[in-house]
């Protein structure tokens, strides 16, 4: 085990344990879901819309999610030090054999990690950040869109295009150019007083981040249009913004070869999300 | 765990273990691969052809793949015993921390599965077997294709779109109807003296049965071609074939509506096969 994951603690369906079966569907199949979010003070932040999603997830692939009761009791176990920390729930579909068929009296395996909070530089905050623009681009499967799945070797091959510590984040593209999300975090894009973010009803994960911008745009007098978003038009934006529910809001000020002046909505948008 | 796993074996990196990390990105991201092959007498079947493939996918996800001296002395401890069994061969990036970055020092985890041998219903191989037509449609990603990753929530969901015993595996296309694959093997059809069995370069798992059969396929004077085909081209076939490294080969004599009679190639492919 590496030096950072060494200081993790686990919970797997209540109990401690930093070990899964071998036969769990998560690893044969990445037959799961997963959740990745803020703690502070004990408390998990936004945890209705992080359990709602949870939920959803877990629907649209015919898993049965965990208890809310449970998580809730297996959070306050873990990070009832009081300190700032990161959760990240998995649930897979549980233990099977062989093939792809599942039993069903199959048991959901519900695992809680703790980890510290992310340090990322505060040049993201000060200065805005620059993507790598994916060559990679995302296949589409309407049966998957949108879900936070453990089937991420899209991501992990996206991740490997770049080794440059200055590049936040990358730009990721269905094959038709649509713009559709970044490894790691969601993307939305200001024209005038309008906000675009992709559909994702193709692929991406809809993130809890960005449905809250959603929600809450018109507190800082914009209007939001979910909709496809080519390259072309992205690069035509007053302001680009990737968010997630660890770091907030960052603005994108170089991509693709151009650069954008450092604005503000940024900052509004973090404050708005991280508290 | 359930019953029928619970008489499984395993090894981890060599070692007696029934549980990996939770930091294993293969439950993290699916970031990994596996073979699953017949061991007869303790002789993995076709290893030669096995351990090519395990290494090529891995270096296609620039995974380090274990040596074939650590495998073959593996599958030797498991397999001591000399009966007929099951190997099923996990190959994961190995152990990180949270995100999709992993550091150049990460260290591949090997995971060796012993299983019993499949039971298959005798009239697979006397009478031929039905497919269902799968609704779900594959994604394209050709970095992806042709790889036995497992990021296989496609098939987990294809699977679940039918539970009837009598059908023996469900025909998977992609978007533009082209037909790829079955969730657990691959697909070939007979037109007169040709063989003609889908290109894999957008999706689907080119497995080591088809690629004897295209390779053996003089032998029995057919020719073979590896090209696109339609749904509609497959119904006019003279006969369709579905293969894999576990039960060989049986013959479709149902898909969507049609009959065909049952013919002799598959007997034929199976001695080739599975002997």
């Amino acid at each position: 085990m590496n030096l950072e994951a060494k200081n993790n603690q686990y919970l797997i369906n209540g109990m401690p344990s930093s070990g899964i079966s071998i036969n769990d569907r998560g690893l044969s199949y990445g037959d799961g879901v997963f959740r990745t979010f803020l703690v502070k003070n004990g408390v998990a932040q936004h945890w209705t819309l992080q359990y709602q999603k949870l939920s959803q997830d877990c629907q649209a692939l015919g898993i049965t999610c965990p208890s809310n009761k449970d998580l809730l009791k297996d959070l306050q176990i873990m990070f009832d030090d009081g300190a700032d920390a990161v959760a990240k729930i998995i649930v897979t579909r549980g233990e099977g054999s062989r093939g792809y068929a599942f039993s069903d009296k199959i048991q959901t395996n519900r695992i809680v990690i703790k980890s510290a909070m992310p340090v990322y530089p505060s040049i993201n905050q000060t200065q805005g950040v620059k993507l790598h623009l994916c060559e990679l681009k995302l296949s589409q499967q309407k049966k998957l869109a949108g879900i936070k799945h453990l089937n991420r070797l899209e991501n992990v091959l996206a991740r490997m295009e770049w080794s440059d510590a200055n590049i936040a984040d990358g730009l990721l593209m269905d094959s038709n150019d649509n713009v559709i999300e970044c490894t790691m975090s969601n993307i939305i894009a200001r024209f005038g007083n309008e906000l675009i973010t992709p559909s994702l009803d193709q692929c991406g994960v809809a993130g809890i981040a960005r449905a809250r911008i959603i929600e809450n745009a018109t507190r800082f007098n914009l209007a939001v249009k979910i909709e496809a978003l080519k390259l072309d038009k992205l690069m035509q934006a007053h302001e680009i913004i990737i968010c997630n529910s660890l770091f907030g809001a960052w603005q994108v000020v170089e991509l693709n070869g151009k650069q954008w002046p450092k604005q503000g909505l940024d900052a509004q948008l973090r404050e708005m999300l991280l508290n």
